[in-house]
């Protein structure tokens, strides 16, 4: 799978030297890279099973520049991949050996803060929680954080729309940005939202959110600020079966409070954590988090009602944070659970999947029995509050068929998900990963229909080719080898 | 600017005999209304201005009703209007003579509640209310209200992307809604979005969102529910000066407190209510109606939070609701605004634009002095919290040129407020009433992205054709005769 090209072939030098040669006449100096050994650290996201060098690497600085780009290679017919921090876990960033890496990194400034309308227009590559430093002094911060907000940027937030720990109540970054300039491959500079709550026209600005680069280039963001809660709390209760611990996260939602975060670890999440680090997790088969933030008092009168919701689901022991210490302790568990469970094994593969809550215990149920079936564990952590789980398979790349193995049983899991009313893809978005697992989940007139969309926008198809949305080709190729004996799936009218 | 149409027209009648025809053979026996007399209803919707016949109206009740006459008429070239309870107040469901009016009214089943989920599943034509009234017993209900709750219904929310008081706190329709089931204008049914937080692909289910019956139409929406608060209550404000009421509301927002219902009025509103009806309001400049809900303990800590704010800001009377009698009947001066006004004067126009929070007392400012430019008196009231203001012009139809004044009056607020950084519209939707402000409010390349993502779901564009989205040649007219010496106007990268 590892297909790390040589990028000496003649073909592609000599449409190298060429498109090197139209850009270095509108673009600074250094903003190109074009030697194999300057393209290397750009050949994979974090999905790092999958390299391919780029046929060159652009840096641009700012929007004039990012136009410049885009309408060669749209004058030349080069297909252009753009690339914010390279954190993302679906391959969205890998590049093409025949098309430019669009890397906008350099665009890391904040442009302005608008204090009492609380929002911040910043560039692309500003990262996530540079942002929130930076308001910090206002007692203002950006609220979604998908985990890796120390360094992903706000530009592939974006880009795959991102999520996290706090979107079940701050929501996804769609419902944290205000509005977004994006550029066009033929180098057409959009507008995109407004300040306010609406705006007039179709809603660009929510579709460009999870686009995955197929669309445009976001060159500039205008995020929504919120002001910093007062007080956090966690209450954390400890469950002798998985199910009971899944009807309290469904119970703490009925009742209508909204935690900060609502998360679930397993039994084998739990053991890897409680060897990592002096978290003192209890020993049990299923953990909830849940934590309040808002006023003291909003806190104190949730974070009983939490607590008893908890006991009356049969926690055997509920714990809660008496002070930010404490707090932070408790969590650190849940923050470290990957690492934790990178050392059961040489290798792990995280899928994202998103199930509807009351799914929970059923499909972790089938993920046991695929577990069983492919001869590889997998340990559970999830966003339990909107669904999204995060099975974690582990294997070892170095035991021949193993991570061929893992993908299978990956691709597997993503369809229980889907089987099960949900989606394939809670988070991380879908990129060259889980692009087959897209023909499980949508019929071929949807398919057609984002190829539709797609062709409204990017007609020639330069932007980021064979990523997030499948060929009707593919799809059938794939249907034919793996789904429902040839059939291709046709939408459920009862899929929720 | 009345248009009724002489139905009788030779040629309509001919392609109405056709169609009704062919559709006879597919739709059930009472579907289709042909008669003059059984058309005039259908004439217009709450923009009762614009009124015209359509060719006909058909009265679906199933989704395959639909498909057949969306085929039909694609197959025929025959242009498609859908409307729901037609309380659209900016003529999206005007019907065109040549074309069909896909009367949803009758698909008015709750077809499943979900209440681990908290979803329902409904056909277009439930009411708003009713949704809500049907999951009470559950302790659930949903949230959106564009104050139009009794009659409209949930297909024209969801294609107007309905607003109203509560969407500073739980949003607009779109973050209320999990998934849609749509025709496309060939007769293929789409299902979008799904039971999680986010779905792969594109976003069409934000996309449909506020698409005014332009890209396809909405047969099933599958709602999310919320735990009625349990507590409420409402503090109102009365300010010598409407800046301070501004400044009021600013300073509320930025105190990261998160009202369920943040309203304004001014002077000439408050008068009207109190001539209206016995509510007692102060006799002030503008008044503040601030509102909490949730649990007693977070509505009694936010509400002296709040009551302290507006005394700061310069309040010289705070009042706060005790009982739910008193906060029902505070509430019915701002429930009884328009009809209020509307005794002030024979007729009024309804504005509807939204403007960043921080330049109210500038846009007020300026709709004063277009109001004594043209002769008409405004009196505003808004959902101030959101920025989105309703300005009335008040007119006289029967006063010759006063309509036309007023419409006028009208397009130049809704460009101070685009000016201001705002839209043009906050929550009534574009249609035909403000397809003009739309050449003020985006670029020729920005309208040119509309019309190719148009295409990419109705390439004939027979969906609604001459509403929401204005044709280039058209912004070219009304940008030579009204915008800026007959320059169109380009993005402002300093808009908000």
């Amino acid at each position: 799978m590892t297909s790390t090209v040589d990028t000496s072939k003649p073909d592609l030098d000599q449409r190298r030297a060429e498109l090197a040669n139209r850009l270095d006449h509108l673009l600074p100096a250094g903003t190109l890279l074009t030697h194999a050994e300057e393209l290397r650290p750009f050949e994979c996201d974090a999905l790092s099973a999958y390299r391919r060098q780029p046929l060159m690497v652009a840096m641009p600085k700012t929007v004039t520049e990012v136009q410049a780009v885009l309408r060669t290679c749209h004058d030349m017919d080069v297909p252009v991949v753009a690339r914010g921090a390279g954190t993302g876990l679906s391959g969205g960033a890998l590049p093409l050996e025949q098309g430019v890496l669009l890397n906008l990194s350099r665009m890391d400034q904040v442009l302005e803060v608008d204090v009492p309308n609380r929002l911040a227009r910043v560039q692309p590559g500003v990262r996530n929680l540079h942002i929130s430093d930076h308001v910090a002094r206002h007692g203002l911060y950006y609220a979604p954080d998908p985990s890796s907000q120390i360094a992903c940027s706000i530009g592939g937030n974006v880009a795959e729309n991102a999520g996290g720990v706090h979107c079940l109540k701050y929501g996804l970054t769609v419902h944290n940005v205000a509005s977004v300039a994006v550029v066009t491959i033929d180098g057409e500079l959009i507008r995109l939202g407004g300040a306010g709550l609406d705006a007039s026209g179709y809603d660009l600005l929510a579709l460009i959110h999870g686009s995955e680069g197929l669309l445009a280039v976001i060159v500039e963001i205008t995020v929504r600020l919120l002001p910093k809660p007062v007080h956090a709390q966690v209450a954390v209760g400890a469950f002798t079966r998985v199910d009971e611990a899944g009807d309290a996260v469904a119970s703490i939602i009925a009742s209508g409070i909204l935690p900060a975060g609502l998360e679930m670890m397993d039994r084998g999440c739990i053991e890897a954590v409680n060897a990592f680090l002096d978290v003192g997790y209890p020993d049990c088969a299923g953990l909830v988090l849940c934590e309040l933030d808002g006023t003291e008092a909003e806190v104190k009168s949730q974070i009983e009602a939490v607590s008893q919701i908890l006991r009356d689901s049969g926690a055997t022991e509920v714990t809660v944070s008496r002070t930010e210490e404490e707090r932070l302790k408790l969590w650190s568990g849940r923050k470290a659970a990957f690492p934790a469970v990178g050392r059961l094994a040489p290798d792990y593969y995280c899928m994202d999947g998103t199930i509807p809550r009351r799914h929970l215990a059923r499909v972790l149920n089938e993920i046991k029995i695929l577990s069983e079936r492919y001869g590889l564990s997998v340990v559970n952590v999830f966003h339990a509050g909107d669904g999204n789980m995060h099975p974690l398979i582990l294997y070892d790349a170095n035991m021949e068929g193993e991570l061929e193995r893992a993908e299978k049983l990956g691709g597997k899991i993503l369809e229980a998900c889907v089987e099960a009313g949900g989606t394939i893809t809670g988070e991380h978005g879908v990129g060259i990963e889980k692009i087959d697992q897209m023909c499980v989940q949508f019929s071929t007139i949807e398919l057609q229909q984002f190829h539709d969309l797609k062709a409204a926008f990017d007609p020639r198809g330069l932007l980021n080719p064979g990523k997030a949305v499948p060929t009707l080709a593919r799809c059938a190729e794939f249907g034919a080898m793996h789904v429902h004996g040839g059939q291709l799936p046709f939408p459920d009218l009862e899929r929720f």
